[in-house]
């Protein structure tokens, strides 16, 4: 955090004196290549009160730099500074050999990006530190954009990663980043560079497999629906429902791949302890699928609670729908008409009531969990508090979920006219992971269940040797 | 942030050298004890590429350990590493006292916990620390779950907190902690070991407060309303309208609460106004209660957010339900047989719209207070920022949503009719509290109370000595 | 983060001995001032269990200060201890150049605030640190409240920014931060203090602009819809149908601004592409007007986000207004008495259903990018993912935000009789930028201009020299 690493100015400080002089001072900074990324960070750099100089294999022909900026030959260049930013292509990385003794001990900040992931054998900057042994290589700066650089902080991250061997090498570092308005997170040593240098390229990996999941559920229950509404209504009615897709049809299909996602959020769960009870241990790995399975829990719920947001605003607009208000005006008029009386039924007032009750409790804690899951919030909970709120309540939600659906079927289970062409409706197939997940975990909260998964979980193994007994924690 | 703290590897950097290597040779992480813990932890450090080595007192016959680590007795372990992790239980501490030479400037990790609060005098890294006096205690990674340790950052808590009487220490650790892929807080002295030692017990103790008046109020209100609703109808008319309690019932017991709670939020700040008031000066201290009260007013509006958002939920639902569908038609119905003609009613239209339309501003609001009260926006407010929105907009919020619901009563306030066995409508009951903070408000807005307020708020005290003034701030 | 900096408890580590003693020996806190600031950090301070020391001009009369704190004249205050809070107003700071061989050499914490913005050339930490050359000032702790000063750490932000130009003065500061439960962050040098003392001054800078945006189209929109429906019907018809004004009215202005403020937020961009098409370079700076607009596109989307979540609530309390059950009621009566029979069309059912359907869509895309402007939640996103939620996600919501409208007008645009008085309705007047925003984002995807703006935004330049191409970036 301070430029006391430089040996220059250490000097100053270690005699106590005038502190508030020390910036008149300041020895430039290095940047080698007079790229995009070269300019756009000299570019701040001078607007940050650093002076610039610039290394490059021509000086006089370079084109347009900053204004403000020396260019020189990468040697000279060299020379003036302690620090080097090299913004140079990893395949021109071979030249700077023959500047080992100018760049010797010198820190050189590595802030290359490959076009694709598993390119080389090493990172960048492991290569840098290889090709110059006698440097301090640090990682950085390779995750913030251009414009970033270009124009300082924006409404995207001011993080910068930085990684490297050596403490003093980073700090230097991260004093340039610190007084650029950025903020510095230390990602410790070199080996952590191949990651830092993958972030650019990653988009939403953990989230890749819910959403293929989600899309998977959307299509094959919109195609069902589908079948079994408008088409049926078409073939055996020889009614034009079609209309129906664009609400109708949707607010079939979003709460029904909502319950899914979420019970395929809390079945890895389930299906982790059957297994360290099977296994009677919990140092054993799982299978990777479960593995990977339990990694995206947090997606795959987000992205149920998306589905359970669009469920609710369909539900709402229901009565101003064009279609709905027709058929109520329609069915007061043929009433008149036909001089029928309705009977108030309170077990439907019930019914209907429970279901729309239980549906907004759910959808409550629902959206509880996913703020608890924002993670400012899930950081300034103990492990104890985050546990709760996404084992305990998480598992209410899905109940109250499951059963506002079970609500919504009612008597019409057992009704085969609802099993048209002989196939249930969207909702019934819905319930059964649901159904699956909550008596497995009934089964799991029996005390006898309960006592051997807790022993386990505390490190007890079913067939473990006991000497060092006293010793467990 | 770097393992040059460590004697042995500062050499390496204070000759300027070969930072690139200085990983090869990395000596051994040191753990003592080899139950769950201590294998977590193994395994994690394995996995991070550190070599492990435990500590056990019977090193030949310990149980299954992470693949890859060494065994060896206490003191051989020791002896290998200069960082030490202690995972063992507090009440056996005591062996080590025989290691002290072997121990002596090591950095000992104290990761334990203990099964309830204030079991013992004093922190257990205070302990060990009193213990091993020649040795460097840092109390950390308790708060992390054992699996986050085992399967490195999970959605929860990526965050270590560390504290200790030694920085070198403390950097040290903080180094193995940045290269496990988490994040460390410093939070300072080995004073704060206590602390950090209650987090993992802790299960929102701020909330607890908050919850208690939320399900008091809750109760209060379900059971009065369910008198003079429901039994109210049962016995004096005879009629079953016990449906209702699913969602009229709860759709009047939240918003009730909801403003109760808000308003409860607001109270203790206009208190604690009129007590500097009165006292002339801000620097007695609140009695105890007013204190505790103000530190739960966030907790305070959050549960009465929630309440609100459950109330918006149930009042939008209302025209899908079964019983109001049917009651709409009904009544069409009945007009058209009995031949009646409704008059549209202007006065009526106006009210109703501006109930709607005030509710939903203040509901907008409130959703703004909730948001700013998410820890990384509140970060990003100055603190003129923060106490403008919580305080302006706070304050109107609970204007608005008084005012909705005194527009909800309209002129039912003076109806006789409406006091069911002579008590008032819930909503009533409701607008007490809001109306009684309102009108504090209000008073301490008054020009001359407000000058006197500002004025102690900066420092001014009614009696107070002046000599000092021109060095007031 | 460590007293070690203090040379006198530097040696004791360097023995490498007795860390856990270290802090009984704990020299104390210097504060200059007793006035409310300083009150409040000693009392801070003294709970935090460090010694506090005053320095006051006059120690025997200086009034009531925290009970345990010592009060001495400023000399033999500042002799005590190495570490001197200034809580001082700056007009007195002269005094301090006459203890300046009292203070050498020590750390100098400047808290001060200005009551308004550019009061003085430099700021008042710098003003300090030329007064006293041989002193470390460090400027910080003024972006708290008193009462979190007092109070510790609250609800609001327990952020403490430093700056100052020694390392290890700024270390020292951290050190006393974090043990008070605060957190530090580093903002470089001593140059940076200007940036600190404006903060508490600020009252949402970035936000003034957009809010005024909003309020002229807020205030536009509302006397021009007040005039076409209302004073129109009022005029021409002769009915009062003033009450319209707090549903129908909002609920028309509200979609309408919503609209334009999104598009005004992707409008800047696309602009901007067109410029560097046109320079035929990305290295020229955008006009001032450009730039203030691209700066403020986060607060502008945000607003348009809050206007839309209004729109979505007054949309779904229609069908519980009075004055929507009064319309509907009558039509079915009259339908009834007059005999007649209305037929359902398919057309308006499916235009309806896909106005609704288009509409829900959008705004969960809208709430998406709400969220991910969230602080914490853009921090954990890589810019590659940000862009293209911002960028590929913002222009699918602006389209479907659009034909939204769009399907909302539907006919309605060729009929003559909705352009009373000639002029076109509300949300006709709203669709032209959001429609010319998309169509110049349409010209920027052909592939041959998609292709130019890509190349120079790697950093191509039309007329660029190209010697140093193989080292581009």
């Amino acid at each position: 955090m301070s430029k006391e690493v430089k040996p220059e100015s250490m000097s100053l400080h270690s005699l106590g004196g005038r502190a508030g002089e020390a910036t008149l001072e300041q020895e430039p900074v290095c940047i080698f290549g007079t790229g995009d990324l070269g300019r756009s960070l000299g570019q701040r750099l001078l607007q940050t009160d650093y002076k610039v100089v610039y290394g490059s294999r021509r000086p006089h022909t370079c084109g347009s730099l900053p204004r403000g900026a020396q260019v020189l030959s990468h040697a000279d260049a060299a020379q003036l500074a302690s620090l080097v930013f090299v913004c140079i292509h990893r395949e021109h990385y071979g030249f700077m050999e023959t500047l080992a003794s100018q760049l010797e001990g010198k820190v050189l900040v590595d802030v290359s990006n490959n076009p694709e992931k598993n390119l080389y054998p090493e990172a960048n900057a492991a290569y840098l530190q290889k090709l110059l042994p006698g440097c301090q290589v640090v990682k950085g700066f390779n995750t913030l954009s251009a414009w970033a650089l270009q124009n300082g902080p924006s409404d995207a991250s001011r993080q910068v990663y930085l990684c490297g061997n050596s403490a003093e090498a980073k700090q230097a570092v991260a004093e340039v980043v610190t007084k650029m308005g950025l903020t510095v997170l230390d990602r410790g040593s070199l080996s952590a560079a191949r990651e830092l240098e993958d972030i650019p390229l990653q988009l939403f990996p953990e989230w890749r497999l819910p959403l293929q999941i989600a899309l998977c559920l959307t299509a094959f229950f919109f195609f069902y629906l589908l079948i079994r509404d408008v088409i049926y209504a078409y073939v055996i009615q020889g009614k034009d429902i079609s209309f129906r897709i664009m609400v109708s049809l949707a607010n079939k299909v979003f709460p029904i791949v909502s319950l899914i996602m979420l019970s395929l959020c809390y079945l890895p769960g389930v299906i982790a302890a059957f297994l360290q009870l099977y296994r009677g241990t919990k140092y054993r790995r799982f299978p990777d699928w479960l593995d990977r399975w339990m990694l995206c829990r947090k997606q795959l719920g987000l992205l149920a609670l998306a589905f359970a947001f669009l469920h609710v605003l369909y539900t709402l607009i229901i009565p101003i729908r064009y279609y709905v208000r027709f058929r109520i005006s329609d069915s007061i008029v043929t009433q008149i008409r036909e001089n029928q009386t309705s009977k108030f039924d309170t077990t439907i007032a019930w019914r209907s009531d429970s279901y729309y009750s239980v549906g907004i409790l759910g959808f409550g804690l629902y959206v509880l969990l996913g703020i608890t899951s924002l993670p400012s919030v899930s950081n300034a909970l103990s492990w104890r508090e985050f546990s709760f709120i996404q084992s305990k309540l998480g598992h209410l939600t899905l109940l109250l979920c499951t059963l506002h659906t079970y609500l919504y079927g009612w008597d019409k289970f057992l009704r085969p006219s609802m099993y048209k062409w002989h196939t249930p409706e969207g909702y019934m197939v819905s319930l059964v992971v649901p159904t699956v997940v909550l008596v497995l975990k009934l089964l799991l909260l029996l005390p006898c269940v309960d006592r051997n998964i807790t022993r386990i979980r505390r490190g007890w193994e079913r067939a473990a040797p006991d000497e060092d007994k006293t010793l467990l924690m």
